[in-house]
């Protein structure tokens, strides 16, 4: 009965095995621009400007025994040395054809047990303040830092696509969930939240359609002060109080 | 360089090799409530009430070559014989806990070539309107039918999670997106849009918040048209015009 039914009734009794990893993009804001965190794959000691492997967004194998979460956490702190930063999964990548570059096919037979094995790979990402987190290179990170989006140069793998769809989430939370919050100072003006709205998404926004939006948001709430240190009409202060 | 590398440096020489899989959570409405499509893990022939396996959202191994959202499409065709349906990837589920029940670790081991391995699934959703919809079931599915979302059992492996999780993601994409417009008639009312807001998101909403929420948005279109077949004050017709 078994051999019926893994022979004649189930289709895939020749399943793959799979290698499982995470990516981690995380967002960094200095206040102008968004950047993003890459690391040379590469070990200390190496040329660390050699070309001769990619950059990439900080990613590894998940272990036998982790859930994805800790995976995440753990690979970005081992590869940077960035802890305590809120990793959010937001996509699996799993196209058969990820690993297409002889420069990755050669990373991947010196740094994987099976480098010719299928790896899916699950996309973290996460947003912060880019003068709180200072990346440390560690493990086979030779280098780890922050890369303007514009200039991110041509990545290992499908880190460029992964990068491209972890922004387009960020975009949508930034509109429906309250992350922004975590880049403004605790008293911003509308002009401070207008602008990293922009930044964010890349566009420039209607001054009243956008200030009609903020009175609707709950938990952006009016402050009794004003900016100070500006001589010509200080603009109004506003704080974020998370709604119960 | 290559066992320093292996050995010292890269923390999981020692990756777990994972199965990877992808479990269908697919919405259903009938007019009046959420359904959920299920199959029961059974083979035919096999009693068809019996409950020795669990029931389970339609999920099945990924093939070695083929695509996440390829898998998704044939897993479900295969075990429901429902085509065409649009899924959309939502989650990874991994915790290494994910099958703890002594019924799952029997179907494993009939249904599967490597049963004790960590199996790693990839969650999608939809929302389709029943009627259009009639599952037969087919391949290691002895039963496919669909199931009020309040009348779940107890599912296989974390499936009732899944679905919850599934559930969450939908209505946060009923907000945002307008996946909602295609499970309305073609005219519909105001009354006939909220009264589908409530049933997805599970409460009811303010009449006149809602109306001035479907002012600003974009698509939503009054006819120039009125109810038929109604007496007493027969409500304003609208309809949905995808933005450009």
């Amino acid at each position: 009965m078994q051999n019926v039914a893994l022979n004649k009734t189930v289709p895939n009794a020749s399943a793959a095995t799979f290698d499982l990893s995470v990516d981690n993009v995380v967002f960094g804001f200095d206040g102008e621009k968004l950047q993003v965190l890459l690391i040379r794959q590469g070990l200390p000691g190496e040329d660390m400007e050699s070309d001769r492997f990619h950059m990439a967004v900080p990613g590894d194998l998940v272990l036998p025994e982790e859930d994805l979460d800790e995976a995440a956490d753990r690979i970005l702190s081992t590869l940077t040395s960035l802890k305590g930063i809120y990793l959010k999964q937001f996509q699996a990548f799993g196209a058969p054809d990820r690993v297409f570059d002889e420069k990755d096919k050669e990373w991947l037979t010196r740094f994987r047990p099976n480098p010719d094995r299928r790896v899916v790979t699950i996309g973290y990402y996460s947003l912060v303040s880019i003068s709180e987190y200072r990346p440390k290179p560690s493990s086979f990170a030779s280098r780890a830092e922050w890369c303007p989006l514009e200039d991110v140069p041509r990545l290992a793998f499908d880190h460029n696509a992964i990068i491209e769809s972890g922004l387009q989430r960020l975009r949508e939370d930034v509109l429906q969930r309250n992350i922004i919050f975590e880049l403004l100072p605790q008293k911003f003006t509308l002009g401070q939240f207008q602008r990293l709205h922009e930044i964010i998404l890349g566009k420039s926004l209607d001054k009243r359609n956008f200030r009609k939006n903020v009175k609707r948001m709950e938990g952006v709430v009016p402050l009794d002060e004003k900016q100070e240190g500006v001589l010509h009409k200080p603009a109004q202060l506003y704080t974020y109080r998370k709604p119960d």
